[in-house]
């Protein structure tokens, strides 16, 4: 009940057993293609190049960023947590001139400072965090498309804690490069990240020259347009999972499974449906903690769905108590990072674990945990309050 | 039946079908540190810095060149096939001034070659693939390390097609850094790099300045040191994989398992017990299609014992026989690239595929479908071949 990585969709974990085949046997494309076509639902794109990048969110990170930024170019980073610095210094790596903009944590951007920092900077590439765990925000993006494509910037979000938990709109919002893992609402483990890209921003990144075999050196490549990795080009991985299937990497099959069920299942269940689950048990999560009497970190109205951060009581030791409820009750939640180091406890409801019984386990839990720790709470104050939530959205749905 | 990705043990894929837990859990950290031991014993080495990047082979080729190869280091890559020129590649993007000598493609390098052109280039990194399934041939490596030692160079070594089928002595060998993928010989599938890190190329690694958080520009880095990659920098995967298990990227946990379970099956049987079943079975294969009345290609003295390219009969429509094969008997063999493309067929017999009913098989619908196509072949005389090398080893054994 971190913030993820979290327990996988036992469906998923199956699907990996399932047998490989080889690269270019039909089943295989045909298991891409489906792949593709069930992640354009999640995503809510029509966005032909979408596919996957065979390794952890962060290389899915990195891929679209040494793909669209060329040295030199300008990036504009708007920083409100730990995920922020880290698109920023993959960007700085990529060679790019980057410049950010930094909210307090647990604060969001208001679109009007993201305007104005995009009229100064007149990046090439705006580069945001959609949900970012450290702090446990969700950075408003409906307007961010527009302003960057007022400015001629390409928009780029890493959506990696958001993506199944909370709204995300592609093609509606104006996204042109969006990246995620499967290891938080989307119900599987890390080690795949889903990719959707514009037909804008994939015409600027096959205009990058590709680096085929036979080049002797450093001196034969224009190193302005050159893409850095072979592995994360994604002119490459485009190629790979296109019709003409060009051979690049050899697909991470077992994942590609995993990745298919993961979208499976929330095609079945429906995305409306699924980020109605996490708000649903999110909710409740925060109305149980509050119950405990605890408080909340950060501006709540713009929390992901999906994690909550509970500030420690004043004389309790944090990493003793999530110590007690990993070896006492099997429940693991999370610790923190940066300024929030050892004063907030982060507790997550998503994908696989976005459910009412893990909800009510973990509060049941907590409250004991707490007790025993000497902080004085209200007995089943967190369960009550987290099964008035539910009650009510009950009542409203036979109402 | 081809020469990779092949079909992964089903132990393999089961243990992928185990639970995740938390990142920082200590079954987690107990996980991986068992995991660092058994992948020691499969490179037959001491180093501490034995690990998995988070990606496919590629993925693991390219963090160790990026990691290495400053821009404007020379590098000097022996190419020998297909996978030599993605050395080449690599170290050119990664900004490196490379070098190269080329065999040609059925052969491999004299040690007195390598050793002129380590002489001549004075090179801070040679780089070889041991084992290149374009060609099928195994670069043998044994005198290489002490010729890089010699004149202050590092030793890198592509290892993934060779792995497990074929020996390989990291340290015996002074080989600096190897990597690899699950997909070939190691029975599992693509998606995880194992690595593996000498003493003093861990040092080199580590002198390079890391890039922390909070970096605003490209400016604030000092080129020449910096690794362009965050994703794949060894220097930060290692801090993650050490005792401090400094964050990084989230494992990816399936993957974790699947290495370990290749690592641990290959530990029980022993490696030379591995090395001498790939031999066994790799023997009879060759055996095998020369008792059909086919041309084997290249320096078979030279051979990897996991693969055999097999020279296409004139007249023959060699794709179609591979359809054929595949759409009737549920058997895949491998097309070629470059040279050798629509020349000869590629048939592997590695990892869970290296066993005496795959290869009959293999060799009776072989029989078939050349038969079917117009090639005279004797009728038996693949698999009465392969069966006389299977009673001469047991018959080595009684003796």
């Amino acid at each position: 009940m971190g913030p993820g990585p979290v327990d996988a969709d036992p469906r998923v974990l199956r699907a990996m057993a399932a047998s490989l085949v080889g690269q270019f046997d039909p089943f295989m494309t045909d298991t891409m293609n489906e792949t593709m076509a069930l992640w354009r639902t999640v995503w809510r794109t029509e966005n032909e190049q979408t596919f996957l990048v065979d390794g952890t969110s962060r290389a899915g990170i990195e891929a679209a960023l040494v793909s669209l930024l060329e040295p030199g170019d300008r990036v504009l980073v708007p920083v409100f947590g730990r995920f922020g610095h880290l698109l920023a210094e993959i960007s700085a790596r990529a060679g790019a001139e980057v410049h950010t903009i930094e909210a307090p944590w647990g604060e969001v951007f208001e679109p009007d400072q993201i305007a104005d920092a995009v009229r100064r900077v007149r990046p090439k590439v705006l580069a945001v965090v959609h949900g970012d765990t450290s702090t446990t925000m969700a950075q408003p993006l409906e307007a961010l498309g527009a302003i960057a494509r007022e400015h001629d910037a390409l928009l780029y979000v890493d959506a990696t804690a958001s993506l199944g938990g909370n709204s995300f709109e592609t093609d509606a919002w104006g996204v042109d490069v969006a990246t995620a893992g499967l290891q938080k609402c989307l119900g599987g483990p890390s080690g795949s990240a889903p990719v959707t890209v514009s037909v804008r921003a994939a015409a600027l990144i096959r205009a990058r020259k590709h680096v085929e075999a036979g080049i002797r050196s450093a001196d034969d490549i224009d190193h302005g347009a050159r893409i850095a990795s072979n592995y994360l080009d994604l002119a490459q991985v485009m190629d790979y999972w296109g019709p003409r299937r060009l051979n690049h990497h050899t697909e991470a099959t077992s994942m590609l499974y995993a990745a298919r069920e993961c979208a499976r299942l929330l095609a079945v269940e429906g995305m409306d449906a699924a980020i109605a689950r996490h708000a649903l048990h999110g909710g409740a999560m925060l109305a149980g903690v509050r119950g405990l009497g605890l408080e909340v970190f950060g501006d709540v109205a713009h929390k992901m769905h999906n994690v909550v951060a509970v500030a420690i009581p004043d004389g309790v030791d944090g990493d003793a108590v999530r110590g007690a409820l990993l070896s006492d009750f099997g429940l693991e939640i999370g610790t923190s990072f940066g300024s929030l180091h050892g004063k907030v406890w982060r507790i997550g409801t998503m994908g696989h674990n976005a459910r009412r019984d893990a909800v009510l386990v973990t509060l049941a839990a907590l409250e004991q945990a707490l007790r025993r720790a000497g902080v004085p709470v209200p007995p089943g104050g967190g369960v009550d309050a987290a099964l008035g939530v539910y009650e009510s959205a009950t009542a409203g749905v036979v109402a």
